[in-house]
């Protein structure tokens, strides 16, 4: 598997109106979102927000559990919030993968919308590619009301909503996480 | 598809330690449980707690979400909670699903652990047995650190632990519940 990474973003979303806003850090989405990524095999989980007393607050909610009594606690969450930080970027989260691995990170997208008029790709198509791939990928999800036009636009993949059964579409994006990762990577009969 | 209904349980279930315990309500997994449910067509949601407060305060998140002032500020998160209602036992939750059938409720259950010497499902098998099914089903999550023992040996059917990758799995019960229904009810490719 490719070294993989997600960044949940709190701008630029969309909000109620469908207008480009800043999102505030929920404190369960961090410990949620990197739970599911590590258990999926992740390699690591950026919290974006360009607000620095918001990553002020995701560094305090890290630091409470990798070192404080959260981490006596509940050692589990200790060591899943250990591929978790802040960035202030998604710009920034690219460069920073890119250093890494020494190559351009190709970036996944998702919305729960399908009225963009862009080529989409299926889950199990994209799974493939996954798992052939030796590029790293990061995966982007939206907090308010999904990621905002120019984000989609501007990824190599786009993919499709996820579909239940009917047309209601409004899951949270702790539940979109744990789906997304568990249709690209999760062991399945 | 048959009716199938979900329960989060509060009791019995296991504290840190495995031993069998009361846990507390947690606002957010009303909301999210009760958005991947209905995003997945399931007919009901059951908050399970047999302490009286908790009940109240579930019954008061519901009342705010249907009716007050978050109806108008979020009328999808309404009409998700519409399906969802506190009970005071599982034992009464099965009374009431028999009632409003007329016939006897299979119990699926869920469990991290894969320890308890107990034939398990593959999801796959019961996907299908589902979609072939004209009876009701209770799909059971716990909160705290998971279903008591009574509960998972009472259930008809023990589902398999979710796989992600490696050895790491302590997915939250939101994004439980969420890969739990995407796996028996999702539209895939």
């Amino acid at each position: 598997m490719s070294d993989v990474y997600c960044a949940l973003v709190h701008y630029p979303v969309r909000d109620r109106e469908g207008q480009v806003a800043t999102a505030a850090v929920t404190n369960i989405d961090v410990h949620d979102i990197a739970r599911s990524s590590h258990t999926f095999g992740l390699s690591g989980m950026f919290v974006v927000s360009p607000i620095d007393a918001q990553r002020a607050l995701v560094a305090r909610i890290l630091e409470h559990w990798r070192m404080g009594a959260g981490k006596r606690r509940m050692p589990h969450r200790s060591e899943a919030l250990a591929i978790c930080q802040p960035a202030e970027s998604l710009e920034l989260v690219r460069q920073q993968i890119e250093q890494r691995h020494g190559r351009a990170v190709r970036v996944i997208t998702t919305a729960a919308r399908s009225d963009l008029g862009l080529p989409i790709s299926r889950f199990s198509e994209l799974r493939a590619r996954l798992a052939e791939s030796s590029e790293p990928w990061l995966i982007v999800f939206g907090t308010g009301h999904g990621l905002a036009d120019e984000v989609l636009r501007a990824s190599d993949v786009l993919l499709e909503p996820i579909r239940g059964r009917g047309d209601y579409n409004h899951l949270s994006v702790r539940a979109a996480a744990a789906i997304v990762f568990d249709r690209l990577f999760g062991a399945h009969d």
